[in-house]
C-alpha cells in the first residue's frame, strides 16, 4: 500500500442537528442544513463553483425512504450539477467510505476540492423496520433468517468479550455515562442529557406522582433498574445508539488549493479501510474486528504514527461494547485492558485519551450514513479549538483519529488527522 | 479537472452469463462466476494476494435481495478479506462509478491493482417490484408518486425527441434489431436470438397450431404487430432492456505493475462522470442528457481525443431511445442526426461506428449494477480481438468508449480505452 500522492486537508466541516426530524425534514433538507453549517466554517468562504465533486455516503435510503440515487440529488440541491456525484456505501461506515474515496480522488490528480456528504433519514420507517433495515448489513442467508438483528449480534460479541477478558456490564455502563456527559455539551446532539440528569428527572417524576422512589445512589445504580430495560442480554437500552435523522458535510482540498480557503487546514495523514466476512460465524474470533485492525494498520503506516501518538479519537460506539473493542483494536489499550482504563476515567473528556467528545453515536445520535463524516466534524472542531459549550478538551490537539465501523464489523475506515 | 497521475490498464475482464438465474444463483454465485471468467483472461494469471482492493458496483441489493453491505461480502467470497471493499452506487451506472473510483484510487498512489465487481440479482422480486425498485432511481417526491416509472419517463423523452427532430419509432426498431443481431453472437447474453429468428419462431408456432399467419414482410413489420405490445407510448416491448441477474469483473492495474500480468493491457486514457437533477421537470431539456455530455467532455479532454477518434462504443441502451440519444450526446452524430446514421447501418457491426457489439442492454441483458463493468468486458474483448462467435469487428480496435447512464440520466460515466 502506497502513500497519498498529494497532501490533503479539511478546510471546513459541519452537520445538521441530529435527531428525530422526519417528517418535517428528510434527506434533502438535512443535507442542506449540513452544507450551510460547513460553509460557515470555511474561513475565506466557499461556493459551489469551487467544488469539483460531491461524494455522498448513505446506507440505505432505498429501504428507509424508497429513494435511491442520492448522489446527483444531493449535488443538485447545493448547485453542483453537472459535476460528478457518486454515492458510497459501507453500512454504518458509508460516509467514512465516501470520505476515504474523496481523499483518493483528490490524490489521483483529477480533483482538487471535494465535498463529502453523509446523510440518513431513519425515522421515516417504524423502529421495527429500522432494525430490519440495519439487519441487511449482516448476512441475510444465515444470520437474518435466524432472527439475529444487530442488538443480538453485538450481544454475542459482548458475551464473548466478557467470557474471555472478565469484562462486565458495569464497564459498558461507564461508557454510556461518559458519552452522555459529552453529548450534553454538544448542541448538535440528539440527546443533550447526562444519565445523571435523566435519573434526577425520573426521581422528580416519581415524587410528583406520589410513587415510591428507588434508592439509586448513582447512575450505575439507575442503569441497573427497569429504567434501563434488557434489549439482548447482556446489552440494555443504554448500551444502544440512537435512531437518528441527520447529515454531515466535510470539505476536502489538496494542499495547493486549500490555502485559498484557510490558513489552517486540518491535514489527513493516514487513511485505511478493512473488510471481513459479513457473518460472525465466518470470523476467527468475536472479541475484536479484523477489519478495524487492518484499517488501523494501514492508517498508522501511512501517517508514520502509532496508537501512542493519538491524543483524541472518535470511535464507532453503535453499542457500548463496540467502543470498548474499538479502543483495543486501535491499539490504544492491550486486548482486555480497555475496561480498566475506562474504569480509571482515562477516556473521559479530562482523561489522558478523550474518546467520543462529541457524545458518540450513543448520545449525539447515529444516522448511519452520516456518522463517518460527522466524526470528522468533531475532530475538526476539537483540533481548531472551537468545540461548543464545555466539551473542548483542555490541551492543544495536534493528532486525532476517527474509527467508523460498518455492520457487525465487516467494514471499517480509520482516518488520522494532524495540524 | 486534472489528469490521472498514473497510467492504468485493464489486465483481465470477464462476466457471468447474463440471464434469469434466481433462485439457482444469487449475487454471491454470479460474482464468483464473473471473477473466475475474468481470472482466466489474465495472461500470466492472478491470485487474491495480487489484488489490493475490491470495488463493488450494485444498485439496490437492499430492495432486490434484502441484503446490503455487498462490498465485504463479495471481497470475502474470492479471498480478499480483510482488504478494502467499498460499494459504489449510481443507479444503473453503479459499476461504471465503481470502475471510475478504482481508477482514481490507483492513480492516488495508494493501490496498484483493484478488482471492479458489478453485480445485481433482479429476479428475486416480481417484475412489478423490479419496476418499482428501479423507480427509486428517479425522484420519489414528484415523479414516483405520480406513477412515473422508467418506461414512462423514457417515453416522455422519446416523445420530446420525436417532436423536435422528427425521429420515428421505426428508428428505434432498427436499434432493437441491430442489438439482437449482436446479442445472438454473444454466448454470455440473456437473449441470443435475433428478432428475425423470433419472428420465424412465431410464424412456425402459428402454422403448427393451424392459425392465421400474418403476412410480415420483415422484422420491422413484425415489430409493428401485437407481438411487440405497447409499454408506454411510443415505447413498445422491444424498446425495453431486460430484467437480468448477472455479474461482471474487471482487473485494473497501474502501468508499472500491469506488466507482471500481461504484455498487452488495454489502457484507460479518459474517465468522466456527470450528474443532473433526478427529476425530468428540473432539466432544461429532455432530448439530451447533461450528465452524459459533461462526462463525455471530461473523458475526451483527459484522453486528448474527440468523438471522431472513437472506433467502437458500448452505450447505455436501457431503452432504444437512450442509445439514439447517447450517440448524439457523445458527439458521434450531431443532434437530430443519429436516426439517419442508424437507418444507413453505420452503427451495425460492419458499419463505420459499431455500437453495442455485445448486444447491449437490450439483448445481452441489464443486471443494473453489473452493466457498467460489463461494457468494459466487451470493449476489452473487441480490442483484444477475442469477441466470441461472429461478433468480432473486422478492423483493429485501437480506441473505444463506454457510456454508462444511471436512472433517467442523472448520473453518467464515460470511459475511453486505448491500446
Amino acid at each position: 500500500m502506497g502513500k497519498l500522492a498529494r497532501k490533503i486537508g479539511i478546510i471546513g466541516a459541519g452537520m445538521s442537528k441530529f435527531g428525530r426530524h422526519f417528517p418535517l425534514k428528510r434527506n434533502p433538507d438535512l443535507w442542506v442544513d449540513a452544507w450551510l453549517d460547513a460553509v460557515k466554517r470555511v474561513d475565506n468562504g466557499i461556493e459551489p463553483k469551487d467544488v469539483d465533486a460531491c461524494y455522498v455516503g448513505n446506507y440505505s435510503s432505498d429501504l428507509f425512504n424508497h429513494q435511491g440515487h442520492l448522489g446527483p440529488q444531493m449535488a443538485n440541491l447545493v448547485g453542483l450539477s453537472p459535476k460528478p456525484a457518486p454515492r458510497m456505501e459501507g453500512a454504518c461506515a458509508s460516509s467514512g467510505v465516501a470520505f476515504r474515496q474523496a481523499l483518493l480522488a483528490i490524490a489521483s490528480g483529477v480533483h482538487d476540492v471535494i465535498v463529502v456528504s453523509g446523510v440518513e433519514c431513519m425515522n421515516e420507517v417504524s423502529t421495527t423496520l429500522v432494525t430490519d433495515t440495519l439487519a441487511t448489513a449482516s448476512d441475510n442467508l444465515f444470520e437474518y433468517p435466524a432472527g439475529a438483528t444487530f442488538p443480538g449480534l453485538y450481544a454475542a460479541i459482548a458475551s464473548a468479550h466478557f467470557n474471555k477478558y472478565g469484562t462486565t456490564h458495569d464497564d459498558l455502563k461507564r461508557i454510556a455515562i461518559k458519552n452522555h456527559e459529552n453529548g450534553k455539551e454538544n448542541p448538535y446532539a440528539q440527546m443533550q442529557t447526562s444519565i445523571k440528569d435523566l435519573m434526577a428527572k425520573k426521581v422528580s417524576k416519581l415524587e410528583s406522582e406520589g410513587k415510591d422512589v428507588p434508592n439509586w445512589k448513582d447512575e450505575m445504580d439507575y442503569l441497573n433498574s427497569s429504567s434501563n430495560p434488557m434489549i439482548a442480554s447482556p446489552l440494555r437500552l443504554f448500551d444502544c445508539s440512537l435512531v437518528t435523522d441527520g447529515a454531515s458535510c466535510v470539505f476536502l482540498a489538496a494542499e495547493d488549493v486549500a490555502k485559498n480557503f484557510t490558513d489552517t487546514p486540518i491535514w489527513i495523514t493516514g487513511t485505511g479501510q478493512g473488510s471481513a466476512a459479513l457473518s460472525l460465524h465466518d470470523r476467527e474470533e468475536l472479541m475484536s474486528f479484523i477489519a478495524a485492525k487492518e484499517a488501523a494498520r494501514q492508517a498508522y503506516e501511512m501517517a508514520g504514527l502509532g496508537p501512542k501518538d493519538i491524543q483524541i479519537a472518535e470511535v464507532h460506539d453503535c453499542f457500548t461494547i463496540a467502543e470498548l473493542i474499538a479502543i483495543e483494536d486501535l491499539g490504544f489499550y492491550e486486548k482486555g485492558k480497555a475496561a480498566g482504563a475506562i474504569r480509571d476515567g482515562e477516556t473521559k473528556r479530562d482523561g489522558s485519551l478523550p474518546i467520543n467528545t462529541s457524545g458518540g453515536l450513543k448520545s449525539k445520535g447515529h444516522p448511519v450514513g452520516a456518522t463517518g463524516a460527522a466524526m470528522a466534524v468533531e475532530v475538526f472542531k476539537q483540533m481548531r479549538g472551537i468545540a461548543e459549550r464545555n466539551r473542548q478538551v483542555k490541551f492543544d490537539v495536534e493528532r486525532a483519529l476517527t474509527h467508523n465501523l460498518g455492520g457487525s464489523g465487516a467494514t471499517c475506515v480509520v482516518t488520522i488527522y494532524e495540524k
